[in-house]
Formats: structure tokens, C-alpha cells, sequence
């Protein structure tokens, strides 16, 4: 479980959770879980890196895309905590990279997002993760990702 | 918590949950949670609509699909209930978008399905949202959901 | 809940976990439940069908695939849990399938997978589920899946 102050040097590196873009919550907490909506490489409210991985950006574009919606999206996850709630680790995550066929390194990219929630995390960013390749994304985003967070309550452990 | 005469009302609305077309179940529940099966815009067991998004069909005919589909979702939900046990809140809602390379208005058509959620369930209705586009779905539906749900049990809040 | 005896038959019918391919680890298990990573058919480390179903391979082929992949995935869950942690049933299902504009048979596909968990958990390996058509898949493969599995504590029923 992430002390108040760990939580707080957290939060300082984290952007303000973005605002939904449609009729939606950013993120529910729930007996336990917290899971987040969607979220796109938006940086004050733009998406950083549009279009198809591979045709409109390089792999390494992508990543950063990655990290930057990982950032997002734990900010909206502890944003959606209430007082005594803590979060304990990342269970899932699930990145949809915006690809063509034949595409074959969703890894590389959804690394992008891992690497960024074990910096932020430590070992608790380790999640069990999905990459897959996509059609296409809303804002013509070149990544979405969302979280499944376990919570642990204060004093329990 | 919905009371009893809320779920009444709203199993009024809804119509019976769709049968599944593998095998799978249409709804699973544990431990305060239910899940549901990928939902496709079936009425009567046909399939509304079909065809990609932007090509085959309109926005807006991919809006009233996402929203019949919502309805067999929740309907498949408290299918899957006992006794005790009521719909707390939608967590999560993830909607597959049948779209095609460059297709971006995924948010207009997942908020298909969110608004009749919230129709039907008020704020409860408003899940942590994913809308991805991808090549093809089961049936050639033009859109596909899942939910995650809360429950909550009577007595308890 | 299995018994010690069925759980040592089912891990006998198993292959090892996969190892993980980039920043994230097979299985995470947390407060009844235990979530996999996407899993690919790798056997011996080697992705067994690859390409796109219907293009580069046929749906009997794409069955045998999300087969394999289905085992994986229990495998990884098994191996996440810890002493007096016990399977209870497959609660989700996600099947991404590697699939054209225009393919239909994503439910022959997922069954593949089904069948696996039902062959190996009898009911309990029926799950909600959900299966799409995807652009691209990690390392080529023809499918990808992951599960949501509920769990019980031994002595607790």
C-alpha cells in the first residue's frame, strides 16, 4: 500500500485526470477495484499522437502515446478514490494500439505504458496486460489503454 | 440500490436476455459483481444492424444499435442475479465499434449505449467507458458491448 | 471449488505459464479473483498459427489456436495463486480475433477456446465472453484471449 506521502509525490507527477468526452466517468471505484475509462494520449485536452502506428507515427511515438495515456489514466484512477482508499496495485491493463494489419509489435508500444505505471508504482505497475491491435480510435488516437486497480483500505495491511 | 419496485419498472423495459450462440453464458456473476457476455444489437434474435460504421451504416443507425444492445446487456445482467442480490451500478461499459481505418466518432457511438443506460438507471448508468474500432464482429454486427456491473445486497446500503 | 486431487489432474493436462513477452507478468490475483494477460497459442515458446483467419488460416485452424491459447491463460491463472487459493470458475472471456473486414465466425473461433475450458472445468470453465475481430495481434498470432477468473478459499465452500 502506497504511504500519504508516496501517494503525494505520486499525484505531483501526475497530470489532472481529463474530462470525458462523452456520457461517461473517468474512472468507478468499487468493494475494492478501481477501473478507469479509455484514455488517449490527450496532454491539455489534445491528443498528442494521431493515426496509425507504423503508416502516421513510428513505434517509438507510439510508446511515448502509451506512457502518456498510462499517465492519464492513473491519475483518473486516484482521483475516483475516496478518503481511507488506497491503491494497492495495477491488475490489468489493456492497450489498443491504433495498427494496420500485419502490424506485430503491439508489445513495444504497450511497453510505452508499463514502463511508465512500474516508474510511477514500482513493482505494483507490473499488471497482467493485453495489447491488440485496432481499427481505429476515437480522436483517431494512435493508443487508448484502460486500468483495473486493486485497493487496499488504511490500516488493513 | 434499486429498490424492488425500480427493478420491477425496469425489467419492464427490457426485453428477455438474448440466448448465447456458443458456448459461453449470456452472464456471470461473483461476489458482488456481474459480468456480462459481448452484446450485439439483437432484437428477436436478429441482429439490427450490420456493416461497418461509416460505410454500411450511419452514425446515428450505429447509436440506436449501440443503445438495443446496451438493453440486452443489463437485461442479461439481472438475468444473472439471486435473490438478495440488486444492480448497485454499471463499472464498466466496453463498446466495439465494426468501423473502418480513420473512423473517429466512436465516443457519438458509444454514447448510444450510455444513454440508454442512464435512462434506464440514472447516474448508475455512468460506467468507466472504453470505444475502440475494430475490423469485424460476430454476425457482422456493427457494434458489440460488454458491462461490468456492481451489485449491491438487500439490506446492506 | 476443486478438489487438491482435480487441480492436480487439471495442472497435469497443462503447459508451464508462457513467460511474458515485454513489462507485465502472465496472472495477477487479487480478493477472489485472478485476471491473465492477453495469451497468444505459443507452444514452446513459438506461436503455433499465425496470420489472419480466413486469409492465412482457417477457422478449424483459428479454433485449434484459441484452444491453445485458453490453456495458457488457466495455466498462468493456476500459477498465480497462492496456498488455500483455489479456482472457482471462469467468470470473463475475451477473445481477440485476427480477422479481415468482413469475417463473421469469430463465435466458431472463441468456441475453440470454450471447449478447452469446459474439457479442463466442466461448467465452471463456461465464462461470459466476448469475441472481436481485430487488426493485428502480438507476434502475428491469430488470436488472443484472456480470462477473469473467481476464486475460493478452501474450507469456505
Amino acid at each position: 500500500m502506497l504511504s500519504d506521502d508516496a501517494l503525494d509525490l505520486l499525484l505531483r507527477q501526475l497530470p489532472p485526470p481529463p474530462s470525458p468526452q462523452g456520457g461517461y466517468v473517468p474512472a468507478v471505484s468499487h468493494a475494492g477495484l478501481v477501473v478507469t475509462a479509455g484514455m488517449t494520449p490527450r496532454v491539455d485536452g489534445v491528443i498528442r499522437h494521431r493515426g496509425r502506428v507504423g503508416v502516421d507515427l513510428t513505434v517509438e511515438e507510439a510508446r511515448e502515446a502509451a506512457a502518456i495515456a498510462a499517465g492519464n489514466a492513473l491519475s483518473a484512477a486516484l482521483a475516483a478514490l475516496v478518503p481511507g482508499q488506497y491503491l494497492d496495485r495495477v491488475l490489468r491493463l489493456t492497450v489498443y494500439v491504433n495498427a494496420t494489419p500485419g502490424f506485430t509489435e503491439h508489445t513495444a508500444v504497450a511497453d510505452g505504458a508499463s514502463a511508465r505505471l512500474c516508474a510511477l508504482l514500482g513493482d505494483r505497475g507490473a499488471a497482467a496486460r493485453s495489447a491488440i491491435g485496432v481499427t481505429s480510435l476515437p480522436g483517431d488516437a494512435c493508443v487508448e489503454l484502460e486500468l483495473a486497480c486493486a485497493l487496499a483500505i488504511a490500516g488493513s495491511g
